[in-house]
């Protein structure tokens, strides 16, 4: 039976989804080679996604046969920017598991958080791509994304932020 | 006189600097080449610096001899690590006058957010360099910060964005 982008849900998520969550953002760190940067647990990301000053926000995704069984989550949170005085909104992880890629859902929950992002009186909508993961740069770009080849991220953490705060 | 560390004073921004710091974020938007991207104004950057929600953070920079005149400013806001299950601390913003560099200012200020990203458990300390500054990025890395080379930003903004979320 050939699925069609209406066999499938997207909800807010719940803290009854967290285990499957985490789960599903197991198996993306594994296919970005990131499995050593994991170390989300239940307790701190449903203190973030469902306290009273959420850090970021999650939705999922389900098929109607097996409401049950997520086949994807996304999460975003708000990022700022100066130069135009606004809050963006900021996709920090998408992912579908494979049996139910190809079916329109990814760029179903792009248009969605557009949306929101339009919505919420949002200057830019923003993520991060691997350079090597060309499937996905091509399917960014056929969305209208731009990607910004000039910028680079700078990162300080673990022993190093430690070291720079208190030396 | 040859300026010292101790010439200087770092402070919590208030509504009275935001003129100021508006004059010194256009400062750095023509030096990146990015003044066509400049739309910020005083009403939207006090409501969203002071209002009781904040969605950033600034700080601002002053010489002892001229407390009324702001040598450089910052602006930082969380962002959020789903693999951490940690909140980050994100540099949007570091600039200082040309005439107060090369004096330890800009070290100073980055090792004082290093020091509240670590108060504040933050999992990283993050910003974005453009890839043609190598000044920046020399100073970044004798800090002890990396840059990671792999992931390239994706932005959806303007009529893209509209286009997107509405086609």
């Amino acid at each position: 039976m050939k699925e069609s982008l209406q066999d499938y849900v997207l909800r807010e998520a719940t803290p009854d989804d967290i285990e499957q969550v985490l789960h599903l953002m197991r198996e993306m760190a594994e296919f970005e080679q990131l499995v050593d940067q994991f170390h989300a647990d239940a307790h701190a990301l449903n203190a973030h996604l469902f306290g009273p000053q959420p850090s970021a926000h999650c939705l999922v995704m389900t098929h109607r046969n097996a409401p049950q069984a997520l086949v994807g989550y996304t999460m975003w949170f708000h990022n700022y920017s100066s130069f135009l005085a606004k809050r963006g909104l900021y996709l920090e992880d998408i992912y579908i598991v494979p049996a139910h890629r190809r079916k329109g859902l990814g760029r179903h929950v792009l248009q969605y958080l557009a949306a929101k992002a339009i919505a919420l009186d949002c200057g830019r909508f923003e993520w991060v791509v691997l350079d090597w993961n060309q499937d996905a740069i091509d399917f960014y770009t056929q969305l209208g994304a731009t990607v910004l080849d000039e910028w680079r991220t700078v990162r300080l953490s673990g022993d190093a932020l430690r070291q720079l705060a208190h030396p």
